[in-house]
């Protein structure tokens, strides 16, 4: 069993004993643009970077920092993705986690660095190292802080991600806290996207085990969440845990309880990723279920999420079941089409391979909501999976079409 | 040595011995909506179908007769898909099959299908029933009807997509010509998409040879040209060869320049879907040169030019070679970034790995054009692919969210 109190205005320093801060250098037009999350001690740290061949420096560098399992400190910058930009964008970054590191006293090779933004501008090192200086003066803790941290890392979103939970589980000695935070609007797409997502826990545990429950936890959440099919050069899940709330995952059963708990703050920050999408209207929930593998369903649904043609009709409250078939079908996974089921919330439109009489007016207003559901039941096997994604719009085109230059 | 004479303003009666007609039954809103095309004798017959694993009655239907290798005339309509539509749909084909090859007096097994609009309704039979009697009357030869037949075609195509080409070669006896007709602009994509393709020729060929040389020329031009990654459950490409040329396909070298011929079609009909693609204002060539095999061009190459970011910035005349680069690097080809070269036609942005210092306005304004050419020169081996796709407009979004309902 585990109880989960969720706090929405609550971030990267709900947990014990974390601080952050926030302050704006220059590489955003407006409003801050460097973050900095920090553990009291040395913590445990695992991360899932993109799967993209281009990677960017800090990709590189802090993967490598996260091989060590010990780190203690998170710089980040929007504004700036310093990717494609050579040697010199290794030398930045090293430059940009060294300035971090000696600012607020700890090993360089403490510190995790993040950056999202505009591939292939050379980073301004300047303003970069200027601003940094006055970093420790901006750190602090609570629910202002969280916002302005999440504020800072947002590049093409609307809104700030970010939560701060509370858990109690059988398993474990105590209650143990996370706070998550998320950037990511546009290049989302399943393993990872240009998207950047930092956790803090409070839990004892090992880097082993960490890594364990948060590849675990992305599995399921940010690599079943997809705005546009695009992966980006900069992606990162990065997780700290501190042990300063003194409860121990140190068993298999609280490994899991530990796991779905950080599942819980991953699912939370992806569908506000999906919902918040480049022009998104409203946060699409795909199920695909009764398949004969887990993996058939995330093949199907993954191709239903991505189909520009069901996206579209979505954004057009139209129930055109029919590109769902379609785009089911070009998944390359053999099923029975007769024996197919396809729902819109609760409204069944095709039954057994045909078509069913429904009411379109009345499926459109379904679909005419903040949040909706599809559902395609295969009836092959005991499978399902649910994906998370959102409609495309004018507005995907135009903030697509006018970003940069 | 291929020789070739094209004529734009012709298509399915340019070979010697075909007819055709086009009528209007009210299955689409205005103008003619279903089509016949004709060969005087018995043909050779050869078909390319989607891969989508749902298929539509006309596609099951129509690769029965093709794989008996014989057919004698093609009824098509738009306005209906009659996809989705279960034991009914097939029915119906068979039906619309059965009525058309009664009308103008050829036998059922002879009659290829072919059917595109909108998926999961059922087909209005009476209307196509009463329409067909009147289609032995307005068959015809000449560059009208060719237009006529072309137009009747179309679902959401802006241009008729036609052409007629004559061919003198080294390794055949005589001249021979081929006719081409075309539709489709969305849910286009490698491996068919909703895209029918009719091709008429004279020349004397064996079923089998007209299916090497028809699936070696699709592979190369429609198997490499996508609009939205989305395919259909109705594509197929369809060739008919009546021999009335008396020019013989029967050496291996002879074939070989007819699958070029074929190609030649081929290929001008793919770059006039491309260039008609839902909302696209320009074509845009896509080249990955370099390459350690074919399949990984062709997976690099399609990757970029399914990318809804690189086809947005395209439509925004953003030379965001970032964006390319992004997406040459999510197709899960291993290549070394740092001997990569990226050209926006003859403009070089990227060269080893690093942005070349080039004057974005320059490549804004080059991208500005009805065609457009990226080039990725990967440096690692010898393969070359072009993939052929156009920009992501607001029109897009626009066309697909208020289609149908």
């Amino acid at each position: 069993m585990l109880q989960i109190t969720d706090h929405l205005d609550r971030g990267l320093t709900f947990a014990e004993g974390f601080s952050a801060g926030a302050i704006r250098s220059g590489l955003k037009t407006a409003g801050d643009d460097i973050s900095l999350i920090l553990a009291e001690v040395p913590s445990a740290v695992a991360g899932v970077f993109t799967t993209n061949q281009v990677k960017a420096a800090s990709v590189t560098y802090s993967s490598t920092v996260t091989r060590g399992g010990m780190a203690q400190a998170i710089i980040c910058n929007a504004g700036n993705a310093n990717a494609c930009n050579g040697t010199q964008g290794d030398i930045d970054a090293n430059t940009m986690a060294v300035a971090a590191a000696n600012a607020i006293g700890i090993p360089h090779d403490q510190m995790i660095i993040a950056q999202t933004g505009i591939i292939g501008h050379p980073m301004p090192m300047k303003i970069v190292t200027d601003a940094i200086v006055s970093l420790p003066a901006a750190m602090g803790h609570g629910a202002e802080i969280d916002m302005q941290v999440a504020r800072a890392m947002m590049t093409t979103d609307l809104v700030p991600k970010l939560i701060g939970s509370e858990f109690l589980s059988d398993h474990v000695s105590g209650t143990f806290k996370i706070g998550g935070c998320c950037k990511g609007s546009g290049m989302i797409a399943p393993n990872m996207a240009t998207m950047l997502c930092f956790i803090t826990t409070d839990v004892e545990i090992s880097a082993r085990d960490l890594q364990i429950a948060l590849s675990g936890a992305v599995r399921t959440t940010f690599n079943r969440m997809t705005v546009d099919g695009d992966t980006s050069t900069n992606d990162m899940v990065i997780v700290l845990a501190n042990g300063k709330s003194r409860t121990k995952i140190n068993t298999p059963e609280a490994l899991v309880d530990f796991t779905s708990a950080l599942e819980h703050i991953c699912l939370h920050l992806a569908k506000a990723v999906a919902r918040d999408g480049e022009g998104a209207t409203k946060l699409v929930k795909v199920n695909v279920n009764g398949a004969k593998s887990e993996s058939d369903a995330d093949k199907i649904a993954r191709t239903i999420a991505e189909s520009p043609l069901v996206k579209t009709a979505l954004y057009g409250n139209d129930p055109n079941w029919g590109r769902i078939m379609m785009a089911a079908g070009r998944a390359n996974i053999p099923f029975d089409f007769n024996l197919v089921d396809v729902f819109l919330g609760g409204i069944q439109v095709f039954k057994a391979g045909i078509v069913v009489n429904f009411d379109p007016e009345e499926a459109s207003k379904y679909l005419n909501q903040a949040t909706v559901e599809l559902t395609v039941e295969l009836n092959a096997g005991g499978h399902n999976v649910t994906f998370y994604t959102c409609d495309f719009s004018y507005d995907y085109v135009k903030i697509n079409a006018e970003y940069h230059t």
